[in-house]
């Protein structure tokens, strides 16, 4: 039996970051990147990235069993570790970001120029979780 | 002194994973969602997510050291647990997706309607990552 016809993904909504003092991060994202929040309370806080995406942060430890909600239950999640994530910047805003960075005292970990023309620049969260931000040119066209 | 203009992010350009076989991974992720590669070696994989935005497999403990590159260097960072991460899908698709997840033989773990309208379908990739396809008003306009 042919297998049925592959839809498409649009993208990726959610990414998550687990971290050890909610209230720290949640500040320090508010606070640095200006996003706003969609929703949270002391297990979690979801962010709003350019209205295209959404930043979740949870509690490490937090959501050990599934959460009942009205429409369902979500399952259990945890991570640990430094993890990864990129934003997207604009390339003329690159300048600006680094002197965001240096008013806060926040370090600059390194910058790389990729082939395709991009730059990077990475710095790190409270929880040491790698922050890149990432102009065009870092992968092809986007 | 004034704190200078912040810039605006323009979305979350790269989401990371951590996974015990990197093949296998990759694999999973190509052979479900039908995700191009963009880039890869025996420490990580780079998907290509509609176009828009990167899926990052990176092998477990493979990144504990500076990355050096011709461009400057990639921090280490590193990730354990499982993850969560939500890719965007369309509303007439889920169904779709639902069959697909079937026919390989992938149970859905859970299934929720949200307030706003959207509904997310809950499944396990291969390390136990949590993964959400999650159609529009999940969270409110998006």
């Amino acid at each position: 039996m042919p297998l049925s016809r592959r839809p498409e993904l649009r993208g990726i909504l959610e990414t998550a970051l687990y971290v050890e003092d909610l209230e720290r991060s949640r500040a320090f994202y508010a606070a640095l990147f200006g996003l706003p929040v969609l929703v949270g309370d002391d297990r979690f806080c979801a962010f709003d990235v350019a209205g295209r995406d959404v930043l979740l942060l949870f509690r490490k430890g937090g959501t050990p069993a599934p959460v009942p909600t009205p429409g369902g239950m979500i399952p259990p999640h945890d991570g640990n570790g430094r993890l990864h994530l990129a934003f997207a910047v604009d390339r003329e805003d690159l300048e600006g970001w680094e002197t965001l960075l240096r008013e806060r005292g926040i370090g600059i970990e390194s910058r790389v120029e990729w082939r395709a023309g991009g730059r990077s620049v990475y710095f790190r969260d409270p929880d040491g979780h790698l922050l890149e931000l990432a102009t065009p040119g870092v992968w092809g066209n986007y």
